[in-house]
């Protein structure tokens, strides 16, 4: 998507390195960084310079491009794998794209493996886009319906699901940018994301489309559901079971229930291979990652001066759980936005994208 | 309650003076300042200084007193009471503590009223304290009731109802102090409480006070409860109508629906000045306090010296809504914990403690 002028990935291959948006300076900075190495690679992905479950996924694909670019033999092959999708461990793209690095590379002969790698990882980033495009079209819809009745749609979001966090165009925002790009007068409350606050790169996103949007506090949503002011939850998922629960960001839950009680409808948007076939009851099945409580503790911003900085918030020493993602039962999701249409949240309803393989 | 080995109240009278905490600077910094004014009394209400419903009350009150030492007539009074009134719409115990030294302090010639404004005001404060030991009473039976069960028990409570919220004990927090001084196992789940982050000053009660506890992001409680960590979720209230809505800060309501949905008790922890006889739809009846939007772009901490600063997150200009206070209709509320018993959140239930005069 444009950003001034220059449309952007957010991963893409610049000669022998890997270029990427870092995340992390965002919304201050934009600041693009080359990787070189595998290393790197699982290091930008520990460290949330690139998150989202779909861009995690390519930017791993990438990585094993540059692991193999010094040594392409089997154990390296190998050893690139485990390591990236050590990263991440509730990440289902993670292990998808390597997986599928894998079963393409591990045939090929060595010397062949380097071109191959990039050539698979930049198919796995347009694929992503593709995917993409179509959930916006499906979910476009949705909007279409809601905007019909009232003229304007407000559509509430959490964390970001935009093109920051897939290779471009996002999930849950996939829609709405279609949606404004037709016409529709669509306004997003932009969930703020604690302890990451995330959301902020969802309101720097949507300000560079031109989207109406207004950030709020976590707390927030349930009440403006409660007075009529959201008409559409769309939210990402770093998972979906093939049950239909959806697994996303720590708060996604709390937004699921005022939803359901409120009647207001509440839609994960997610590609395919977010889809984890081999797990069905998500609160029963799915790690939940123990977040560092210095993600609570500390505060980034920018200070009076204009400079990164962060503050220290609460006591020192301060007791802190920091549950990185929760389970929302599929009883609570609408529907499922996928590349292959709106689908209800249940087994059968899902079972139509389901590999045969499986 | 103590800091130290010092023993305070959150507000008191100071010579001509009325000290208290400026709960702006907690929990870096314990900072006790004197007001001289009916303005400065206002100020400290309006900049949250002290902030909590039974708080507010008493030191309004302790403003009357301020206003009439330069002039005790009819005017000054009757300004004093529209000015200390229009610093917080929300708040009922404002109202009501304001209307008691009216009515109380009107019949007497001007000379006379100083006197009886700080008595009055002295009263108001005595009564709030002993209102909230009961409370905490009575609570305590609902934590016994729950420690019986599993010899240990887990709170959830929302931004801070503590004694920082009240001239002493708190709402909220008394009972779990109670509980704590008997020897009950109790572990405090406080959430963060954005945008004002209030939870931090419950965290800082807590641990000065020797309660276990553990500060969480606001978006994390429904896990908590979905996950079956916790037993029970009390919050105090600015406001709670005569049929048992709860009025609180905002954020509260996400938890009721979670506590609801995972088979969790909601309690509201109040005395009775804190119910509003004249209203009984809080979805209908209660206009919401729409608070500034620096509240959510800029957060106070502590810089990388330890001095206290100021981070501005998110995009400048970017668009913000800050609502202060949410609804919890009583329908979600498993009982209001006052000073005469933990009673039903119904209109039946609360009129034990109903004024004959209304």
């Amino acid at each position: 998507m444009k950003v001034g002028n220059v449309s952007y990935r957010s991963v893409w291959r610049d000669g022998d390195t890997v270029a990427i948006i870092d995340q992390t300076r965002l919304p201050y900075e934009f600041r693009i960084i080359a990787l070189h190495s595998r290393d790197e690679a699982a290091d930008a992905i520990r460290s949330m310079q690139v998150r989202g479950a779909p861009l995690i996924g390519a930017v791993a694909a990438y990585g094993v491009a540059l692991a193999l670019r010094s040594n392409a033999g089997d154990g390296a092959l190998a050893a690139a794998v485990d390591v990236l999708k050590a990263t991440r461990p509730t990440a289902v793209n993670l292990r998808w794209a390597l997986d599928r690095m894998a079963g393409h590379l591990k045939p090929l002969p060595a010397d062949e493996r380097v071109d191959a790698a990039w050539a698979e990882a930049q198919r796995i980033a347009d694929e992503d886009i593709e995917l993409n495009r179509s959930i916006g079209v499906h979910g476009l819809e949705l909007i279409r319906a809601a905007a019909s009745e009232s003229g304007s749609v407000n559509v509430l979001t959490h964390c970001n699901a935009g093109w920051l966090a897939t290779v471009d165009y996002g999930t849950a925002l996939a829609p709405i940018y279609l949606a404004h790009d037709e016409g529709i007068r669509i306004h997003v409350w932009v969930d703020e994301t604690r302890p990451r606050s995330q959301g902020f790169l969802t309101a720097w996103e949507l300000s560079a489309h031109g989207v109406a949007h207004t950030v709020i506090a976590d707390n927030a949503g349930g009440h403006l559901m409660q007075r009529g002011k959201v008409d559409l939850v769309i939210v990402g998922a770093d998972r979906v079971t093939r049950n239909g629960d959806v697994c996303n960001k720590i708060g996604t839950y709390l937004k699921a229930l005022a939803a359901r009680q409120n009647a207001v409808p509440f839609y994960a948007a997610v590609p395919s291979p977010t889809i984890d076939w081999k797990i069905n009851d998500a609160l029963a099945e799915i790690p939940i990652e123990e977040r560092s409580a210095d993600e609570i503790r500390f505060i980034h911003g920018l200070d009076e001066a204009g400079e990164p900085a962060r503050v220290a918030v609460g006591t020192a020493n301060m007791p802190v759980a920091n549950p990185g993602f929760d389970v929302t039962p599929a009883g609570l999701v609408s529907g499922i936005i996928t590349e292959a249409g709106v689908l209800p949240a249940t087994r059968d309803g899902l079972a139509v994208l389901e590999p045969e393989a499986v």
